[in-house]
């Protein structure tokens, strides 16, 4: 703190600002906003902003600090709003009237403490009743402040939600008392009453007389403001967003201005442009004779400001246009002149910034202040439309037109959503991982086989499992959603679903999942097997019953930005696809290839398992060879529909991967069968089964392990892969195969895997007469091969990061298992970020990084790619855009987003480029 | 090979050579020792040496380049031979006859071909009758040339040695014509007839006649010899001892001299020293009027070359001074002259080579010639005794002292071994990995609890497991030995085992073992619970019944050794122990501190375990605060233990690791008394245990991440530790403890942990009045811990390295499944070795060089020490010395090879510095 800068407090009004929208670091997104708006001439009530500087010194060295600090600045603050205003803080006569309120870096609505009224005592409520000429204002405007000063400053209000604040309390009594409902009923008289027994409640509560003095009134104030910056609301928040504990909030000072003052006055907040569907509409709600917080509170309906938006409500509803007018005035019918000012004002704003504005505005006596404009949140879809409309009113440049979508919202945009009106009135009965978005409804099966059964009949089903497995496959594709117990963001369940585009919650830990019985327990409630439940993949709860869906609308906007992110990207983008269905929507999507297509899923189709278990349980290699040859057409079967879906388009084949144990059949009746098909005892099979069983199957015998020991395998993949592209060449199709060899750690590995794999291929070639292209390539997961990646390069054509196994060696995490300890992590901050969801820069990305360079030492034009569940993660779409990948691959509904974030990273590089550049002029230039 | 030097033969003879001894890799051991037992004056037959490059361009370019290449310096070289010799090659009159024998740069005994007496055909063996006198000695060589010229180079000698050889077909159909018994009771006239025969063989099977031109035997015999480089043999011995293929053998053709010339010949073999005991005594076998092999072949008796070894023989025998000149002549007796300039020889031959000598002689017409020298392979002890004995005698200084002994073989004086003649007639019924060297006999248990109950009737068992767990432990320890059918050299029954110094071998994948039954099968041979079985640690053989073992003896050369070693380390060695009896092992071994004390071991003993499952089964922190209280004496008891045998050496306690499922109770009857105990339902219990079980508990909830999760168990720990150490400081005893955090991944990991110790250990210092120093540190055994190592280093004061995770996650191989495929995996050479067995230098070194790198970057003195198993391999040792480690720690009984590879690797380093700096100089005096 050392370096504080010695400006602490910047003033603003009438039209000058010693601030401005730049310096939002320093004095948060309200202050610099504030700042801003006097400069472009908007009326703003003058104040000043303290720093969010002040806030970290407040919280490496208290408050005493603080004061000495800045307490020449603010009093001249003061100052300069007395001047502006005419009036004079701490005067008996005319008195200045403050607000305080926080404002950090990024909006935090609602989170921290505000106090207004500020100034008021016995003495200034008289002089602003005789001022206003409305007595009874004057004393709810003093029994407000001492309600709010006494929650915020002298922490009254009480910690939990059930307990009822002390000041509510008095006033409920009053109301009894009085006989009157609303608070509005109650006489002047009684309003001072209010005051003096909230006084004399803060007395017994504190030992302290309620401050009269606004000077103490306005430190007290600053000070719990400050405060606020660490209540566990605004903790909690801040985790939820991403948002560091050391940004520290500014804190905004101002001249207060009432819309309570009678019917010349009122409030009300109005978006620019429609949030919800991006319609270039203005828009907005309003209160005649209310302050801020009561169109909030919902105890008066607020109306439209808009004529056109009165007229669409009077739709909704149904009524007349006599009624219309009687029962909702439009800002713009009741008050014209102001509406007028407005409008204009609402159009200057978003012509400045740019971008749809969300602006809070109050009228004081027909006079109307701009208190607060920021940019306005609004959905995925606003989020392209306006983006796509400013860029072609002339509003925004290209560059700026992508910078402005969030590529995960597009998620919003692919997947059906609830309607909210229905999830709000929902049951939550547990809580799991946002896995997959999306929203499910269904009843409750507990086996795959069952959901196949159950969907056979037009039922709609949620497959709920401890976890799954590839067994599961078909179950899952036929569920509305799958929720499980166990696992978390990149769990076998979550990553499935996430690639099928089906909606998933992972991890609920708090269910009790009991196959026999067919229930699951939550909190004591049970379900059973048939009972609905309702999923949001979006948020991870689990609601008890139906909730009504939607459908997600794409419009035109949505294309024509992907044309323009594709015009911009160096990166391109893949798909991770097993089936000719999923090929064609990651083409759709604009996928420019398969990065990852696993051919294990391929063995759990109808007849292809027994096949494969027959391979797995075959004593020696000529009972393998045997059930390879049962393969091998089917395998080339399923090669061929996915490099005719991508024709002209390369696609990555990995070998098999998985350990051999989640083939072969744990049901003793599944194991009868295998071993009646096989001529062997079920005693033989159970052996076997058991055999394969491993302690740490992830770091078993599984990806190139499993070629090398058994060559025949790599051996009759690699002849359907060749053969599947030689049947299409035949056909006229271009098939371009890349064929990937899992889990390598060494170049022998590697190299011997190549070998099968080259040689397998000339063979066909001969048999054949015809030749096509193919690359050698391997994945890089483990952490070895990362850092051996120029040995490995001499045989590796391309290397294909797999961030998944990747993450889970670097770390020594288990997806399987990370939920045991993960939630706890991520709420002691032990981890920021689940690393299964964002890819982990400084540890795995060191990794990723040396490979790359270490394989491109080796073979210049090596082809880098990345196919772990990162690839759709837009920071881990820059993170592979800046080492240098040729490629990211996910799941086909990632797809979109993966290309504007690769976007987005030319952007922000060719931004930081410039900053340097200049910087370096800067420098140059001084010396 | 265009590179080739120009000089392919080189002569020696008549005490002149072209080589000397230190062209080994050019010449190979025995060309370059034959060339300088020229130089130094000893009697040699004249030859010359084919050198190791032209194998090479053998291999690359074929016979015929060879020849072409080498054919007029071997003419040459032939041509000295005979002016020596006064003979003459391919001479009807005076013929020179020659052998033609292999000679790579490690020996490789018997591996590849030898040809004998060649030159012989129809007319050279009449002048070789004429000219010795002894035409059968004649006929004799002739037929035993044509016998091993049909087998090595025409290829007549069957492939499998079940296949009789054609010759000895022919042999024997003769010596059953004749109705004798032995070879040597066959007449001339039959060695005539048999020479025909022979060569009727040969143009049966090849179809061509016998070569009689001695040039033609000579360039087939060279030819073969370079052949059998890459027979079958050769090939597995050199994967067995780490011999590179690329070598390639050097060829040394000499003239032949012949013990079988009558009565006043003879061979033998010799060592310098006792290559068993060490002792330095002169001893060795001859024959008289034999060849070479007759010695090895072990149809006539030989006899000892000295006097006090034939007296010796005697005493065994158990004869007279009479019968003992008679059935024992010493050649000392029956030809002192040739006695007397052997021993000079020997003598000579020591001095110069100053290593113990194994040496070949033939006798020939009373002229003795020496054949071969080399270094003696000699057993652990001898190596220690010859080596301490060489530096007393001024032979040899305390490096080369150090040099001489490797530290492996240490290993074989600190485990009871095998009797040898026991081991070799024993039937060896399974094969397993050389997990823990030692001899164990014993009966056969299956489990753990068992074993306990047999060892207390006093029986000796033998632990069979398919794996072994922490609940084993005490079966293990009450055990002769552990036999397991998974799990590889660093499972837990191989770690567990040798830091027991407990005979173990693991993996013994062919054993399939039926609990139910209590038996175990292999290869269809079924042992019971009961038999008697017995394992070779040191080979992974497993034997049926009982094998007779003796115990080791430890001289006081292996502590004046151990005292040289001292003198010249940098790195100092500690020990993984966690029971005060293994510390005072480790201590007595020369440990300088505990470098691993293994928490989670100490709560299996009585009593303890039922706290433990109690702290784990708990249901909330204050149940598990409750159960920790229970453990907090017991935890703290043990540490006074170990710090008491440790005082004033470093002890570094590691807080809990494993994943508590480890703990909990996996029988019913357990389940029952855990629920009783805890008065909760078994249902609940169940529901525990359920819970905890994880797919990979490997990369699961472990390590610090138990701590993060339940700061209680840290906490308990810490104050565990600090109580102790207080406890002793107040009795004089000095403690000093260094709290290890596992399994760290992130800084944040690190700090909590950090934060919880030294936030207990103040709370102790503050109830106690009394402070001591300790530090807190980490191991360094996931990838990312290793890649942050600088951010880690924060809050780290010291990092030990776990090589074995370390490795398990570098590789992702789990060491518990690696079984599954590291056999094909070495087989197949897609790994060299074990690398849980040898540190992988070029992957997970890597890792540790990075860490130590950006460790010391961060915090400059930080302390830096190996925990893992590779602690006790020497090359990983130095290894570890290269990277800067301060110290390594390894299971009590590798103490001393840790400490003797800690100063080997001192010496290997300023070897190697003084060879680079001589290079500078070098090229610094050309310039």
């Amino acid at each position: 703190m050392s370096k504080l800068k010695n400006k602490h407090v910047y003033t603003f009004g009438n039209k000058k600002a010693e601030g401005n929208a730049s310096m939002k670091n320093l004095l948060g997104g309200k202050g610099a906003n504030l700042a801003e708006m006097n400069l472009i001439g908007i009326p703003v009530p003058p104040g000043f902003t303290i720093t969010t500087e002040v806030c970290t010194l407040y919280y490496q060295e208290g408050k005493d600090r603080v004061v000495e600090l800045i307490k020449p600045e603010v009093e001249e603050a003061v100052r300069n709003i007395e001047n502006i205003m005419g009036t004079k803080f701490n005067d008996n006569e005319n008195p200045c009237l403050l607000s305080v309120r926080s404002g950090s870096r990024a909006s935090m609505p609602g989170m921290m403490d505000t106090v207004l009224n500020l100034g008021l005592n016995d003495k200034t409520v008289e002089s602003i009743a005789k001022k206003s000429g409305n007595e009874r204002f004057a004393w709810d405007s003093y029994r407000r402040f001492v309600q709010m000063y006494g929650d915020v400053v002298l922490e009254m209000k009480p910690e939990s939600k059930e307990d009822i604040d002390p000041f509510e309390e008095i006033i409920d009594m009053m109301k009894e008392e009085k006989g009157v409902e609303l608070d509005t009923k109650l006489s002047t008289d009684d309003l001072k009453e209010l005051v003096k027994r909230f006084k004399t409640a803060v007395k017994e509560k504190t030992g302290k007389d309620f401050p009269n003095d606004p000077w103490e009134q306005l430190w007290g104030s600053i000070m719990a403001v400050f405060g606020s910056w660490m209540n566990d609301r605004a903790i909690y928040y801040r985790k939820l967003n991403g948002i560091p504990d050391e940004w520290g909030t500014a804190i905004n000072v101002q001249a207060m201005v009432f819309g309570n003052m009678g019917e010349d006055s009122g409030t009300g907040v109005a978006f620019t442009r429609d949030a919800a569907t991006g319609e270039d509409i203005f828009n907005g709600e309003y209160l005649i004779n209310a302050q801020g917080e009561d169109v909030v509170a919902g105890i008066r309906t607020p109306q439209q400001i808009t004529k056109i938006g009165s007229e669409r409500w009077a739709e909704l509803a149904k009524v007349s246009e006599e009624e219309r007018k009687e029962k909702f005035p439009s800002l713009e019918e009741v008050m014209p002149e102001v509406y007028k000012e407005l409008d204009e004002i609402q159009q200057k704003l978003e012509d400045h910034y740019k971008d749809i504005q969300d602006l809070e505005f109050t009228i004081q006596n027909n006079k109307l202040w701009l208190l607060q404009t920021r940019n306005g949140k609004r959905t995925g879809a606003a989020m392209i439309k306006i983006a796509m409309d400013m860029l072609k009113e002339g509003m925004i440049n290209k560059k700026t037109a992508l910078m402005r979508v969030e590529p995960n919202r597009l998620d919003e945009l692919l997947h059906p959503v609830f309607d909210q009106d229905a999830l709000d009135s929902g049951n939550v009965v547990a809580k799991g991982l946002p896995a997959s978005p999306g929203a499910a409804t269904g009843q409750i099966v507990f086996h795959a086989d069952e959901a196949e059964e159950w969907a056979d009949k037009n039922k709609k089903v949620i497959l709920v499992r401890i976890e799954t497995s590839p067994e599961d496959l078909k179950g899952m594709n036929v569920a509305q959603g799958i929720l499980t117990a166990r696992g978390g963001m990149t769990s076998h369940a979550a990553v499935v679903a996430r690639g099928m585009g089906k909606c998933c919650v992972s991890g609920a830990a708090s269910i009790k999942i009991d196959y026999k019985q067919r229930t699951l327990t939550c909190d004591g409630n049970t379900l059973k097997e048939g009972d609905w439940l309702s999923l949001n993949g979006s948020t991870g709860e689990v609601f008890e019953g139906k909730i009504k869906t939607k459908e997600p609308k794409m419009g035109g906007d949505f294309g024509e930005l992907m044309k323009l992110a594709e015009g911009i990207t160096k990166m391109y983008v893949r798909a991770n696809a097993d089936t000719p269905y999923d090929a064609k929507v990651a083409r759709d999507f604009g996928a420019k290839g398969i990065g990852l297509c696993r051919t294990e899923h391929m063995f759990f189709g109808e007849g292809k398992i027994q096949a494969m278990r027959e391979m797995i349980l075959a004593e020696d290699e000529e009972g393998r060879r045997k059930a390879l040859d049962k393969l091998l057409p089917i395998q080339r079967a399923d090669f061929e529909g996915i490099f005719e879906a991508m024709h002209d388009l390369p696609v990555t084949i990995r070998l098999l991967d998985p350990p051999l144990h989640e083939f072969v059949p744990h049901e003793e009746k599944e194991q009868q069968e295998m071993a009646d098909l096989m001529g062997i005892s079920l005693k033989e099979v159970k052996a076997k089964v058991e055999e394969l069983s491993e302690v740490n199957p992830m770091l078993g015998h599984r990806g190139c392990r499993l070629g090398n020991t058994y060559p025949e395998i790599s051996e009759m993949q690699s002849r359907a892969i060749i053969e599947a592209a030689l049947n299409l060449k035949a056909k006229g199709i271009n098939a371009i195969p890349e064929i990937m060899i899992p889990l390598t750690g060494t170049l022998s590995e590697m190299k011997m895997q190549e070998d099968i794999v080259r040689s397998t291929a000339e063979k066909v070639f001969k048999e054949r007469g015809d030749r096509i292209d193919y690359l050698v390539g391997t994945m890089i997961e483990v952490p070895r091969a990362a850092l051996t990646a120029d040995e490995i390069a001499q045989s590796a054509e391309f290397f294909s990061f797999g961030t998944n196994d990747l993450t889970q060696m670097t770390f020594g995490y288990s997806r399987d298992d990370i939920g045991k300890f993960l939630p706890v992590y991520l709420d002691k901050k032990i981890l920021n970020i689940d690393p299964f969801q964002v890819l982990d820069q400084t540890g795995v990305g060191q990794l990723v990084e040396m490979a790359c360079k270490k394989g491109k030492k080796t073979r210049k034009n090596i082809k880098l790619g990345i196919c772990g569940e990162h690839g759709g993660e837009p920071s881990s779409v820059e993170f592979c855009h800046r080492v240098g990948l040729d490629y990211v691959s996910c799941s086909p509904y990632r797809v979109p987003i993966a290309r504007l974030a690769a976007a987005q990273a030319v952007i922000r590089e060719k931004a930081e480029k410039k900053v340097k550049k200049q910087a370096k002029k800067q420098k140059k230039g001084k010396n």
